[in-house]
């Protein structure tokens, strides 16, 4: 750990809580890693202490473009000149709406909010004000926010905070019946992630067949499919990540990518869902939600990703990482698992249920200049070109002989 | 309405149900109101056509130094050269944070987040996980935010969203009293607005002794006494809403005015509540939570409000709206409540229950140049200046002269 992170850690645990809250907090992660930042550029990070990195964290998700972006940051710079939190939306609120609305084929009209939890509980909300029905079917494991119908925590939850929400197995047909079964007749919505995404688990796609018949069951009862792509979104396909399945939700929750880093969360949804989602019923607002700055960001983030084929690039990128990485774990007899689209890696060791090589390989990639995560999807971003994965993978080869020194024994143990 | 907030407003009425939601819809408002804002300076707003309004809204509360001030700007310019959304928080935010613990006598530590709903939502999460217990009581008619357990609409609320809300009347200490016995030492916290400022009412101020009281009975059961400064936060006084009271909270919830705009919310508390708001227990985070451009935005807006003196100032230019207002409404011969902090007024008209005197006089005001709110709080800035505010007064007495133009008969039928 560098001098100048120790000292503000140290000023941190006085007067946060735990040093931070959230997902950002690096305890119980690989002992070297930097808690604060000093400065971002692209794809590269400098820590507190002048150490750089090639980022695959891309912030948890929100920079797809890399760190300012000239045509985010141009897009940034009119509107702030113009003004930024007004006593009503600027013109920036209608062009995005509509480029939503132009970009998502099930997308009949847009609401913003700030975070992605305000997204998926806005979503929660419309679906039981459309159906006056109040069952909310999810999957297990699967993250939806940090708010208490969904926290991964249950301190300071009530159990009246879950009692309309009945979980089932992604992927699984039978234990979706089951729960529909047992939402007997109050069912107002199905809430699934783009795809399998969870916190140190192998990441897989989501099943045709399945999400197939998750809008037959929704169709049957007239309930709402609901698409949290707050993570996925504006990664996988510009049309929402189901897009290429060929299946079409009543909602969606976006958030990270939307707006290239500035706070931004959107939900969209079909003519169905207009009228409860309309001025006058459910009541969803924040004191931010009309901010210009962020919106006009998104306009710029979503056109670029757009014109410039972004995330075609991510996907090779992606894949030129993987298939470093894979080489790199091969030459070391290491058994690695690569899983999910290569725009969003996980990467997971063989026989590693506590993440000691993981953590090893992190550890060590680190000190060699790449931000990898070891328990976490990565992301990657615009500003990723083949040079730049190019010189992660000779960090990544430190990484793996770090691993490497990690015994069958240290990582049942650990 | 200008012909560009027209058209704005036909695009927005297909991509956006209801044609925008929440707090800033100007359905139902005075009609000439503008739904869509170009440019803000100072306390001025231009709107989409070009007509320019001298500001008592301040975006509904965020703009408290008036928009773009110099030391904010700077600030802002300064991180974002450097980083925004990165891997982890910048240093901003420990400085941000030792600034609150500093300024807030009953602070010991502090979190951030990017909604008043989510500071007030944290809040009564970490009550809980600290008391294990679940009880909130909650005044009625107050605004916690803009999510089920606490929205004003109850389209898409479930009854089991407010299981375990008691409702209680501010300031009636037998009211509390009674909503203590029903949580039937089931008791997590009692949270509270800084004072009565609720939409379309006359405001009032916390009785010393009911906020006593309430302390007391939280100190009896060992629960929280939660203050929800969201709206009045860094308006009243810098050290949090209560201090002048003497009664101090163990948690409170900031947002709006803190940052100067800029997108951030805020919860501090004692460190009676420091365990379970630390990492591992109760879980709350967000992609753009550990932002550093709004934190520096906060450093510089609290160090401003603070060695500029600009609580004595709003409140200053809020007395001289106030004499003003009072002495051409008596010109009329009109009736006028004007209540609350000066720095944050409530203007209402008496006997004149569906506000249509209060419409006709804003709705003339505005067109004189004035931006005026006929049912919610107003709020001054450090940029309203004596002459800005006589200018704003030449245009309240045209108001004045419609409002007087509303018959008894018409206030009682609209």
């Amino acid at each position: 750990m560098g001098e100048r992170d120790r000292r503000l850690r140290e000023r941190a645990a006085r007067v946060i809580p735990g040093g931070l809250w959230g997902h950002m907090n690096v305890d119980g992660f690989s002992p070297d890693y930097p808690q604060f930042f000093e400065r971002a550029e692209g794809c590269t990070l400098w820590d507190v202490d002048g150490a750089r990195y090639i980022d695959f964290m891309c912030s948890w998700g929100p920079v797809v473009l890399g760190h300012k972006h000239p045509a985010v940051e141009a897009a940034v710079d009119r509107q702030r000149a113009l003004g930024d939190a007004m006593n009503g939306p600027a013109p920036a609120l209608v062009d995005l709406a509509e480029l939503l609305v132009e970009t998502i084929p099930f997308a009949d009209w847009a609401l913003f909010q700030k975070n992605g939890s305000d997204a998926t509980t806005a979503c929660v909300t419309i679906a039981r004000a459309g159906t006056k029905r109040r069952k909310i079917l999810a999957a297990r494991g699967s993250y939806h926010g940090a708010v208490p119908w969904c926290s991964p925590s249950l301190a300071g939850v009530t159990a009246e905070d879950r009692a309309h929400l009945i979980l089932f197995d992604y992927n699984d047909i039978e234990s979706l019946e089951t729960a529909v079964k047992a939402a007997d007749g109050d069912l107002a919505g199905i809430i699934l992630t783009a795809f399998k995404h969870d916190y140190g688990a192998d990441q897989f796609m989501i099943d045709p067949a399945f999400l197939a018949r998750a809008r037959q069951l929704c169709d049957a009862q007239d309930a709402a499919l609901i698409l949290d792509d707050v993570r996925a979104g504006f990664r996988l396909d510009l049309r929402g990540s189901w897009a290429p399945v060929g299946v079409q939700p009543d909602l969606a929750a976006f958030s990270k990518a939307i707006a290239n880093g500035y706070p931004l969360a959107a939900v969209v949804g079909s003519d169905r869902f207009r009228a409860p989602a309309s001025f006058g019923k459910v009541f969803v607002t924040g004191s931010f939600w009309y901010g210009a700055v962020s919106m006009a960001a998104a306009v710029a983030t979503i056109e670029t990703l757009r014109d410039d084929g972004v995330i075609a690039h991510t996907a090779a990128m992606g894949q030129r990482l993987r298939d470093g990485l894979a080489g790199l774990a091969g030459k070391h007899g290491l058994g690695l698992r690569q899983t999910g689209p290569t725009q969003m890696p996980m990467v997971l060791f063989d026989d590693d249920p506590k993440f000691a090589r993981g953590n090893a390989f992190c550890n060590a990639a680190l000190k060699a200049g790449a931000y990898f995560h070891p328990r976490h999807n990565m992301f990657l971003s615009a500003a990723h070109t083949p040079a730049l994965i190019d010189r992660a993978l000779e960090a990544a080869e430190v990484g793996m002989a770090a691993a490497a020194q990690v015994s069958a024994r240290e990582m049942a143990a650990s």
